[in-house]
């Protein structure tokens, strides 16, 4: 099952390795990890997506929490929470088709932040779904590069999503 | 001085691990660090920033290149690169205060993505610096939570940014 976690830790070197190395000495694959400041500089933020059965995800948990430079576990999987992960995608254009990859972009509220010669850059935002979808459209134009933030989650404060 | 690595990796376990280990043995604190899919389902990209000297920063290349797993290392540091970073942050808004909130979020091109009784999520990618001046806008609201991705990078095919 996938599993999000979002665990609160002291911001000083070699916890994140720590974290890291306790997930995947179990075996499990991080299928995604961001990290980053919080609103509180002594701590950071690590956002995991992990797959393990019940059980392994027990176990992993307990390991964290063990960890003293681990402040808080929180669990979203169950919580609907709001995942989201930012893509850069360059894109192959030449100056006659540039208009059409603006005009996906525009559809999918994705913004233009670079241009070349024969390419363009674009900045998405989304569900990974959404993502995906905007993949297989840049596809049939050729991709020449693309770089994903992970996904982070935060849990909601309403049932259904504003956007 | 601060460095902006882009690492092709092999993707599966442990490898991760093994590069966190790497670099923080070293005693750097990762300032920020990512990692997602690519274009290539067999290979993740990492994405770290890392303050370092020359002769330190020289060693943890080094070392990096010697691991099977690690397929290229691109540093952006110099190359002006699109850095780009994501950010949810969940305000204090009492519904008499809701729509200055939105406001801001609009001039900064930033986007509602759930709204509770007391409270926006609210979703902002951007450079460094405009996610500090949104987040010090925000702060006088009162910041409930904040989640941020860490930055990813792309060389850019342009001499100036888009947008």
């Amino acid at each position: 099952m996938r599993h999000v976690l979002s665990v609160l830790v002291e911001n000083k070197p070699g916890v994140l390795s720590r974290i890291t190395g306790l997930i995947s000495r179990r075996g499990f694959n991080i299928e995604s990890l961001s990290v980053g400041p919080t609103e509180n500089p002594a701590q950071s933020r690590v956002t995991a997506i992990v797959h393990a059965d019940a059980l392994a995800y027990e176990q992993i948990t307990k390991q964290l929490n063990k960890l003293v430079s681990v402040h808080k576990i929180t669990d979203l999987t169950d919580q609907g929470a709001i995942e989201r992960e930012l893509v850069l995608f360059k894109v192959n254009a030449s100056p006659e088709r540039r208009n059409e990859i603006v005009e996906i972009a525009n559809i999918f509220r994705a913004k233009i932040v670079d241009v070349g010669i024969n390419s363009l850059t674009i900045e998405a935002t989304g569900t990974q779904d959404k993502l995906e979808g905007l993949e297989d459209l840049f596809s049939s134009y050729g991709i020449i590069e693309i770089v994903r933030t992970g996904r982070i989650a935060m849990s909601r404060n309403s049932k259904t999503e504003a956007k």
